[in-house]
């Protein structure tokens, strides 16, 4: 193998080289972005794209091809270089990186076919290239599965979250290779060029790891072999490399972080000295391998009979979430759950009891959880990523990321709002829905019963892009007969006169509140109308319009999240344009320990502050 | 010394006895809770709080005093119950746990002065200790921190974060103590007792490492010993223990994670197994070793000078956040600065050439960067982390517990908005006012030139509390001149007419698109008011409000953020009470990249679109 690999070398050389001449052409001519990142990675590009990896550079929808993650997505120029020297886009095109007219971003994302999940957020790429891993061997694929980070990246906990995902679901065909050019954006790295350190922390989370010269292109390809022999366990190349490596203005030296060279002198210069690179080829390149096309069955919507549930009974929607998943799981394979251990308190083990080879349990690590999740969704699985909704904030960055990547993830957050009582506030989700809803593209339902969760599961499942779900600890009542119908963007009217003096709109807990409030009032003569805003992102304004028309243009909504951000801002916003104001019933302050009840009054979210809301007015 | 420890052991083994049965009963009293897990840590929360620390029970704010933060806090009772045999609180209180008019909380918050910063979000508690660590160097005090883990816990990549940052540091006063027992939540932690495994990564991140039996009391002791003495990195000591230890109903037993026992049988069968584990006592327990109260100066508020900017120079506001806080920490020695390898784009290193040694580089490490900066806080300094507002979101839930904690420390994020330009969505923060606002104590400013900038810095750092601050990558004009004051939850009147048709209120880079579209509306004959909205949180209702009644009730926001909780929500809810709605101009789709100024326009927030709006009105 040896002797067959130095033959392959030159050629090899020569297509560095060659990357190497288009990143900095391409940034010169838009006038930023990391030359010197790519030029350290060119070697490595080239032995992955051009010898290692089996994919049809036609067909990026081939469920078998290998995949490839940019997390150092900065160095995107040599990512489209290497495509054009595929012959996947046009060489011309490496010109327009960077434009708004164009596909070809500052940092990759899948607006590109071949690109599985955006990138430039450092240390996400190892966690979906977890989550492409694993979905090999959900659709039962050989391919294999790459990421490229750079040493800076390797200080976010993310990466040693994925690290130990990795091991422990034994992804041999998993390999980071890590380009070590010791030069982070402001100053070296942590570890810089100490190898030996790198590897002892890949070998402590229980992955084969190997060190290399990652400018020796024998010895990357060497490597990789290695890490598609390595069985068990994923592999982690650590590559000795040197930042603009082939330009001496750069090779090396600091300062040179984002920086484009300057047309002129500068540019001329470097594309001299990387001219004189290319080498004599003995051999032509290979032609990349390409894997057969295999016919798999299409993936298909379920349909879920009526749910089971009847009216009065008393479920948590965070236990229905459960049940409503193993339901849905059983009808559409490509259905997965993660779990961040408390799979006993989403319910989630409902489905994992049922599916265990399609559940996944990363521990007590949410952002590999959600980084996952989006690389299996990004290969045609269905992931229900769940937590407590107040440890989603761990994932934000992911989840910035998931909708940027505009990824079919279908996330859960449960134990929401002070209506989850004693644990206090650092296991409440009060700021949940805030972020969700800041994201545009993210879907934000939140049902208040059995039979809402269930119907808006199913929906959110075959929703195209992002979603998220808000359930909640308490137990509620059902509400709702099994032949009601949800839909992503409606709402429910559940208490309407002609008389209705306010509209006062819940979701989840509090629209039990409301129907309290609803009681009390009509005790006095006081009509209101009931509105159960499921649905938070996308919003029906039309129907929150007629409503606010049809109650003297009073609006009050009460919910148990703080103000900003939630339930009054998303309906304040819908009917802004007909002049429309709302009162805001929220949690108004950090909340502390206390029973359910308790917290519910004590914060101003009760059935008897709606009351006083209403009689104020 | 071996000799000497094992005397000691007699008396430290009948106080975790105590503390066990102090955290059966609270929680059966509260009737929810997690004896299990402090059952596992009772010999070590014995040793360290009766043999290893030295602090002064009677003075929880002298500076010198061992620090202790416990991670796990999920473990609360039982910290609960090392005051109550400390004489911090009265034994009595402990079956108040978890009660709306106790501060024992489910889990710990620094509403009670021994708690640093508020746990229960598992993972963050050695990021606060790195904080806490630092800040004995800073004030050149030999107090130890100690951290108190779960094993579960070392799941969450910040652990990992924190260990790098911490050997990095050269932190010898630091010591993580790890409570292996094994059982997650839901089901066995993923190293499980694997001691070996769990020591290898320690070591590997350059910690010193140590396996123990976590019930063997003498082994703890030496080991805390062995810390104590080592010099140059930082101890983590592996204590292999069983959750639930000391009742056979629950040790070493899954199911039993947070269930508190049943009054009656379980009860007192498990406080007789308990009882019965009291041992003779050769020798009373040692006096707690209080340290001596050193004299400090007390830190003193800056004032400092006007700013030196001309009106009309080009300065971007994040140069002028750099250069405010160099000024800053010329005046003060309690402001430090923490970067996560930014620096140079945040211009945060004009301050680390100033005070390199209150500079600290977490590497590419959000997470720790805010974590670190908590204990700093909780400890007296003035700490001031910053990096992309974008990859704030990184450590939202850090954020999060930095608002429960209401700690004191000044985030601020740069590049935010699509006025970032040709590096992608991945790079631009579009949602860190939403994700900022949310928490209902997070001070939120955002500044559009240099001299407002370098006002409000003085006013973040000497404002209770957290607070978040906005900056933009493009130089800005200086609108303001020197003598000019901000206040926090004030906002300025930059364009008045008594003929104005509408209100526009932007802030940042928007404040320039509105002038500039005041001017074009001018040319035309239309008046319109054009307000700064600097400080988002606190905001200045009353201000807007007459805006309102002045301009028609015609309020219009623009903004370098999404639509959902930013700028407009902020506005709108701060108008609501009086009946205006407001009109909003935000990003509404996932960009993409292009040079600023395309981007504004293509994104509808440019003086084209605001003079659109007006005039549609």
């Amino acid at each position: 193998m040896a002797v067959e690999a130095a033959a392959r070398v030159p050629a090899l050389t020569n297509i560095a080289t060659r990357l190497r001449i288009d990143s900095v052409r391409s940034t010169t001519e838009a006038g930023s972005g990391h030359p010197s990142t790519c030029c350290s990675a060119a070697e490595i590009m080239a032995a992955l794209f051009f010898d290692e990896m089996r994919y049809d550079p036609r067909d990026p929808a081939n469920p078998d091809n290998d995949r490839f993650v940019l997390s150092k997505g900065h160095a995107a120029p040599i990512l489209y270089a290497a495509w054009a020297e595929a012959g996947i886009i046009a060489h011309e095109d490496l010109l327009t990186l960077r434009r708004l007219d164009s596909d070809l971003e500052g940092h990759p994302t899948p607006r590109l076919p071949w690109v599985d999940v955006a990138t430039g957020s450092l240390g996400q790429g190892l966690c979906a290239g977890v989550g492409i891993a694993l979905n090999a061997r959900r659709i039962a694929s050989d391919y294999r599965t790459y990421v490229l980070m750079g040493d800076g990246e390797t200080a976010e906990g993310s990466v040693w979250e994925a690290a130990a995902v990795g091991a422990h679901e034994r992804l041999d065909s998993l390999c980071a290779i890590v380009d070590v050019n010791a030069l982070g954006q402001s100053q070296p790295t942590q570890w810089q060029h100490d190898m030996a350190a790198h590897a002892a922390k890949w070998s402590a989370f229980g992955w084969h790891s190997m060190v290399i010269d990652g400018h020796d292109l024998a010895a990357v390809l060497d490597a990789l072999e290695q890490a598609r022999r390595t069985r068990g366990r994923p592999t982690a190349i650590l590559a000795r490399t040197l930042k603009g490596k082939g330009i001496s203005l750069m090779e090396g030296k600091g300062g040179w972080h984002g920086k484009a060279l300057k047309k002129g002198d500068e540019l001329d210069k470097a594309l001299a000295e990387l001219q004189s690179q290319f080498v004599r080829e003995d051999e032509p390149a290979q032609a990349i391998p390409a894997p057969a096309r295999r016919q798999r069955p299409a993936g298909k919507q379920a349909r879920l009979a009526a749910p089971a549930y009847k009216l009065g009974e008393s479920v948590a929607t965070r236990e229905a979430y459960g049940a409503a998943l193993a339901r849905l799981g059983a009808e559409d394979d490509r259905i997965v759950a993660l779990d961040a251990d408390v799979k006993n308190s989403t319910f989630s083990d409902k489905f994992e009891q049922q599916y265990p080879k399609r559940f996944y349990q990363v521990f007590i690590a949410e952002q590999v959880m959600i980084g996952a999740a989006m690389g299996l969704a990004a290969r045609g699985a269905i992931p229900f990523p769940s937590t407590f909704a107040a440890f989603l904030a761990r994932a934000y960055d992911f989840i910035r990321m998931a909708a940027i990547s505009n990824v079919n993830i279908k996330m859960a957050g449960s134990h929401a709002g002070v209506s989850i009582g004693e644990d206090g506030p650092s296991q409440m989700a009060l700021e949940d829905l805030a972020m969700m809803r800041a994201q545009p593209n993210i879907t934000v339902l939140y049902p208040c019963d059995a039979v809402s969760t269930e119907r808006l599961l199913e929906q959110a499942a075959y929703h195209q892009g992002p979603v998220y779900m808000r359930t909640s600890r308490p137990k509620t009542p059902v509400i709702y007969g099994p032949e009601e119908r949800f839909e992503v963007g409606g709402l429910k009217v559940l208490r309407r006169s002609a008389a209705d003096v306010a509209t006062v709109i819940g979701a989840g807990v509090t629209v039990f509140e409301a129907l309290k409030a609803h009681a009390q009032l009509q005790a006095g003569g006081v009509s209101i109308r009931v509105v159960d805003l499921y649905s938070l992102q996308p919003i029906d304004a039309a129907s929150l319009i007629q409503c606010a028309e049809e109650t003297r243009g009073r609006l009050i909504t009460v919910e148990d999240h703080y103000q900003a951000g939630g339930i009054g801002d998303a309906v304040a916003t819908a009917v802004a344009a007909r002049g429309f104001a709302v009162k805001r019933l929220a949690v108004p302050e950090i909340p502390r320990s206390g029973t359910p009840d308790q917290l519910l009054d004590h914060y101003g979210i009760s059935a008897r502050h709606i009351v006083a809301a209403v009689r104020e007015g």
